[in-house]
């Protein structure tokens, strides 16, 4: 028997079961008897819970449907294995499960924390002298994964994130008085996500006036002064801020306000958002109306405008885990390599998942102008392409048609 | 010289823009000599603020794409006329300029508030034996106009509504903890676009779990008794609340807070979010993961996923406007009367606009569940044939393109 078993980790993104599919077909294709999907991540296979995906993915039509469904098939995790040191029974429990289903090869679909489980997986197998192969399939919106040029799931969320930036733009400028609007992006650290609203800017749009990223320390004081010279300008203004800047001191701009929106039960205080905080400090000091807008999970999981270009490197970044599983290889993640700026062009290439596991990229300095208020368009021209082309959702009776979610385990007792 | 003039007021939604090329292209087609558009709507008149739109809409991409752009295309103003008696000057000086731009007939794109400018410049143009016919043209997401079956703009805002919410459901299943999510959805005191978040229930999502319309007292506590019993049963909870939803002491929910976000210059305090204060107080009470979503004003701009059919509809109601107005008729706005259910089949029929300006009508309580917290299959029945079919957004460059935006005014001296 040659089976092989995937999960998926982390946050979604629109193309997370794209690269799903990639491995499924593929390792079908390269002969793999039974391929098993683990239901909740790694977490799934600790806790016995497995499906057959044959059971799953029947038809061309369920692929299709597959490809444009939001959100893990199989469900995530946020799930970090132990350190492989006196914790030896845990990855025992592991190894003896994947010979119980006869695995040969072992896929993980996640970002850096996720390719922690890739790294620590192999580092044992190696130990042990497992033939099982392991591989991860790059996953993040947040593009903040080393080595590789970008992630699948970034294209798409720029996308989203681009479109619905010319619409507000759009909708900012349709009253007389002036109106302030901020949009909070995703990001805690890293600021590929803001950055892709300055795709707006074109032809029919004159995109947002500045753009904060967390790379750069945030001045509250300088932030409202630059709205003030904004205001003096344009009837309507409309920034982009992540949710992770942060001022000098190192706390985040949401956690300037006095006000705790609430405590839940494990004592977490919950802190009114960057936007909103932002905007409130432009309408008490120049007594414009503002609109604080979170684009909120819909970053991740607005299926029904992806790039194809994303969903193609995800099937493909899938794929190519397979084709180097099936070639031997263990320890590695998949990366994009961008071959050629013009045409864009990008090709799969194995890395050692060491270098990529727990590390986090984040946007070069260079690539933000010098007073730290937009970015340079060399950043710009490297979003660009990414976003390109669509994907049609498959309408049925006037909505997105997703894949049926009945995820049902197959070796839980 | 046969001129007429059109203008669009209040909020804007993904399809206002089709109402005014179905103006523009009837107008023209029924021989009229110019169409001129008031920039910020009868605020834009006053001020004598007028464009020629010949001179922006040109060519048959420039409509695909207006029908295509978010926002209003010539501005928009909340402004209200004054009452005839007492300010005789104001009504003079408009119909001054009428006169000066030779216009046959007035077109007025809007809501019910928008609709007493019709109302009023009617009554006057009858007080002064005046030849100028008005005619309104209804919109508004929020779907309150009296008499019309329902109001352009609402089923596109519909359709957004009701795929987002798709993609919440989907996402909210991807851990295996337990999460609750709020989503908030605009009307302030009509629950006709949280009803839409019913349409999300198909063959492939499980739909929300309840919806809380504003028509309907809102109970806290047993709100949040309604979350532990949900909780109980279900990994992920999403309700759907409106942003108007009021306790039984008349406050909004959103007042009941005691945080006041900000104080803006004019004194107004801003509230922190229904769907924030919510949110808050489930995860206080159960200690379980909430998320609070709101829908913002994407709700009114996100052009890129539009009712076809509501764009027809959009369009159809401009050209019946100008076709009342043509054949003599003044003081009526224009409606839609659904003459068949299967296959559904809306015709336009002008109304006296006595009986729409002003008024607001609610969602009927006999199409809410009697424990207020759904709505019944009547409802979602009345809602389904308004999402349905798709004008795809002209893809530019990975974008949805739209018209380009240079209003400049005519006559303004």
């Amino acid at each position: 028997m040659k089976n092989v078993i995937v999960g998926q980790s982390g946050g979604p993104t629109s193309v997370i079961n794209s690269s799903l599919l990639g491995v499924f077909k593929t390792a079908k294709d390269r002969g793999a008897d039974i391929v098993y999907g683990m239901v909740h991540g790694i977490k799934g296979l600790l806790d016995r819970d497995v499906v057959d995906l044959s059971q799953r993915i029947k038809t061309d039509l369920d692929m299709d449907l597959l490809k444009r469904t939001p959100s893990s098939f199989l469900g995530s995790c946020r799930y970090k294995l132990p350190d492989i040191v006196g914790n030896e029974k845990t990855y025992e429990q592991i190894f003896a499960t994947l010979k119980e289903l006869e695995i040969y090869a072992f896929f993980y679909i996640g970002g850096n924390d996720s390719m922690d489980t890739i790294k620590k997986l192999s580092d044992y197998g190696a130990q042990v002298n497992s033939p099982i192969r392991f591989v991860g399939v790059p996953k993040t919106i947040d593009n903040d994964l080393a080595i590789t040029d970008h992630t699948p799931g970034y294209g798409s969320a720029a996308k989203y994130i681009a479109a619905t930036t010319k619409e507000i733009i759009r909708d900012g400028l349709v009253y007389d008085y002036p109106v302030v609007s901020v949009i909070e992006v995703m990001g805690r650290n890293a600021g590929w996500l803001t950055a892709a609203t300055a795709l707006a800017k074109g032809e029919d749009c004159e995109g947002v006036d500045q753009i904060y990223l967390p790379e750069v320390v945030f001045d509250v004081d300088k932030f409202l002064k630059q709205m003030g010279d904004l205001l003096k300008q344009n009837r309507s203004v409309v920034v982009a801020v992540s949710e992770g800047v942060k001022v000098a001191d190192g706390r985040y701009v949401c956690e300037l306000s006095d006000h705790v929106d609430y405590v839940d039960a494990f004592g977490h205080k919950q802190l009114a958002g960057t936007a909103r905080f932002l905007a409130g400090k432009v309408a008490e000091k120049y007594g414009v109306k503002t609109r604080a807008i979170e684009l909120s999970s819909l970053q991740r999981c607005a299926a029904h405008i992806t790039s194809r270009i994303d969903v193609t490197e995800a099937y493909n970044s899938g794929g190519a885990a397979v084709k180097a599983a099936f070639e031997g290889q263990t320890g590695q993640c998949i990366t994009l390599k961008r071959v050629s700026d013009d045409p864009y062009m990008c090709i799969t290439e194995p890395a050692d998942v060491h270098f990529i596991a727990n590390v986090e990229k984040k946007v070069p300095l260079e690539w933000i102008t010098d007073d730290g208020t937009n970015v340079k368009p060399e950043l710009v021209h490297y979003i660009h392409p990414l976003i390109q082309s669509e994907i049609s959702p498959l309408w049925v009776d006037g909505l997105p048609r997703h894949i049926r979610l009945h995820v049902k385990s197959t070796i839980k007792k």
